[in-house]
């Protein structure tokens, strides 16, 4: 380990208990962007926050929660940016939480708030890393940096796409940490190169101007039918998603791709224990579970039509509707996949068949060989004590492309703070100091080098 | 009219007010078999009303409701049955009550309460009728008499079947008035002679033991597309059911049922009009309409997995679930249908999909020749002053075939107090005062042709 290094790291363990005590100060403010709860209030107290770590701050209102814009000047012009949020999942059920969502706690060794590891522990440790970095270089930053946290990450991130557009000078940067990185179950540094799009779709049918007995079935058209027929002509028990040109333009993994995939770990066993698989879809096994995420899907979320209490009602039901969203990979536009979605319906006589978008991102992926991936690996792997794993494609989303596209092919990575077992959006989520401390200590070091790449 | 008939209607038209009190009287009393709410204090209430009106009364438990038997003898042995029920809908949503459910109130010509129509008023009907026939003969009946009044029947009447299968001797009888008549938009009396027969199933997937992330779905199965899967096999567009040998045995409509069912009205328009139809099932026009009851049905009556709230939510949910209900014609079995349909998902490759039983009734049908058909058709003429629609079969289930089978193909018509837009089932139920006395006309003539037939 180099000096500065060892500075960096004895100045972030020197003042652990104070940055924890500033984590458990902005959990302590809930902030719940799906029922706009104590947002505005937390956007203040962000904003504060960042002005107390050295930056100049400006507050965005967009038609939801605002945004909290933070950026600093380094000796160097190359900006690294961060994404985080700072609202956070509803804490229900609250009963199963050990100690109140909202007032957090230190115990064994972890954080434990509603927020403490998405996203608000990520955020302080990022703070710090420039805290301890600005220390280890006499108060001035190596690189400039600009931080991003938006107040509607949790419901969508509806508008942080035309922030970025609106705000293009601004946000010029020549590299980024996403938010929500973390380790494996082995202890390895988990890098995420992308992610994938998603379009959410409501689809819905009604057929009857309102529910009819049973006993008409003969003669009243049933919505329930027409919306299964019209579900299984998207997709049947091959997988294979049946609307003309779903697949075109998607594009599959690179070679490179292809060896990191091959290289990650397979968790197919986990995965049986905490799921219960009993087979998993397409019957794969082994490698093939982590190569399918290149295959986009066709999910259904929700499922809803007539009578679902106990027993039995001899009703029929007017009207039926699906949640259905699909995950697209790089190539594919989600926009472009609902009007194919939409003139498919239609042809294929499902015209009563009504679609309502509700949500869309774009996939996004940095090249597994761009420098900084390799910054970001190889300080992981000094900080953690093992190769850092290269994930090219997550099978979630997040709005990645909002900054990616529009920043000039911007290259992207998540690390962070978090690990398996970390109860994100569930009850007792906690961040553990250890993996707060090094989720501090890689960033310190990309901040380190970033100047130079 | 003959003197006998005269005497008859004066009598009920002078005793009207009266028997209105005591339909309110019984109405006032709760009796809502799906959550057991007053339902033992109302099978004593009509112990005592049967009694009051000369009937030795017996009152058998059942694991249920109990269930209320009186007889009278007669002139004739000759018995004629009355099946009836006692307890009623859920009244809810209490809020589209113009009066309260269970304060019966008269208002425009109608009784309005809970029960009034469905099937407290039709019961007190009988009864009064029952009285008019035996003034009308100084104290002695033309015929015996049997009425039956169980507590359960707006829960499918679980204990019914068995009730009777132990008291063949009870019950013997030489026909049968059912509950649930009445007369048609166009005010003619409506003699249905038939019932198709249901069985009804919950299908179900489980397919992990959690929801899991729709950022997995390349993955992890998906309950919900199981479900859709395995529903879309059993029926597609073309509504023909796919079960192997679901239609094996159904009775085609008989050359007299044929006849009938075209003499009926066609409520095309009407029902176009009420549910807002814009097609009808297999795109049937005109006379098809009615005879379609003839064919057997694959009803989803729910459909419920995952996410159903507002706006999107990434779920891929572990377990789906849809109610459905097989409305069967004579000749077909429920039990017989309900191991072709376990069968047939197993070989279709469904195995996972698991079958719950949530109730049979089996079809039954009155030969539209039987002469008891012919005396309520000419009383019901009488009465009404127009010719009775012979319906051969109605689209509904009711326990018919409870009786009809033990007691030797009993023939059993429907006639009563109801009209189209009476409201049973939902809020402000009613029977209209001038159908109520014409329902009690009707069945007086029946109880004074039957000892002859």
């Amino acid at each position: 380990m180099r000096p500065i290094e060892r500075r960096i790291d004895g100045y972030l363990s020197e003042n652990l208990e104070r940055y924890i005590e500033e984590t458990a100060h902005l959990c302590a403010q809930p902030s719940i962007s799906a029922r706009a709860e104590g947002v505005a209030e937390c956007a203040h107290l962000v904003a504060q926050m960042l002005e107390a770590h050295g930056l100049a701050v400006q507050l965005f209102p967009t038609p939801g929660a605002p945004i909290v814009y933070g950026h600093a000047e380094g000796a160097s012009p190359r900006t690294l940016l961060f994404y985080n949020h700072y609202d956070v999942q509803p804490p229900e059920p609250l009963e199963l939480w050990t100690s109140p969502p909202f007032e957090p706690t230190v115990r064994d060794g972890a954080l434990y708030a509603r927020g403490a590891a998405d996203d608000k522990g990520e955020l302080v440790a990022r703070l710090a890393a420039l805290d301890a970095v600005r220390a280890a270089h006499r108060g001035t930053l190596p690189c400039s940096v600009t931080f991003v946290v938006e107040g509607e990450e949790e419901i969508g991130s509806p508008h942080i796409a035309s922030f970025v557009q609106e705000h293009l000078s601004l946000l010029r940067a020549e590299g980024a940490i996403w938010e929500g990185g973390g380790i494996d179950p082995e202890g390895r540094p988990v890098l995420t190169l992308g992610v994938r799009g998603i379009l959410s779709v409501e689809l819905s049918v009604q057929t009857l101007a309102r529910d009819a007995h049973s006993g008409a079935a003969h003669r009243l058209p049933n919505a329930a039918w027409r919306l299964i027929w019209a579900l299984a002509s998207l997709k049947g028990p091959d997988e294979r998603i049946q609307i003309p040109g779903f697949y075109e333009g998607a594009l599959p993994p690179s070679p490179l791709d292809e060896q990191l995939l091959d290289a990650l770990p397979v968790y197919e066993e986990l995965e049986r224990q905490i799921y219960g698989v009993r087979e998993f879809v397409r019957g794969m096994r082994g490698k093939e579970l982590n190569r399918a995420v290149f295959e986009p899907t066709c999910n259904i979320a929700g499922l809803s039509a007539g009578y679902q209490g106990p027993g039995m009602k001899t009703v029929l039901p007017a009207r039926a509707s699906a949640k259905v969203d699909f995950r697209l990979v790089p190539g594919q536009d989600p926009e472009d996949i609902l009007g194919k979605l939409r003139a498919y319906l239609q042809q294929a006589g499902f015209g009563d068949v009504s679609v309502e978008r509700l949500g869309a991102m774009w996939p996004a992926k940095t090249a597994a060989d761009a420098p900084f991936v390799a910054l970001a690996a190889r300080s992981g792997a000094e900080v953690y004590g093992r190769p850092a794993l290269l994930v090219p494609l997550e099978g979630g989303s997040t709005p990645i492309y909002a900054f990616a596209g529009p920043l000039h092919e911007l290259p992207v990575v998540f690390a962070g703070v978090g690990y398996w077992d970390n109860r994100a959006h569930a009850p007792d989520e906690h961040v553990r100091l250890q993996d707060w401390l090094n989720g501090a200590r890689h960033i310190a070091r990309i901040l380190e080098g970033f100047a130079a790449l």
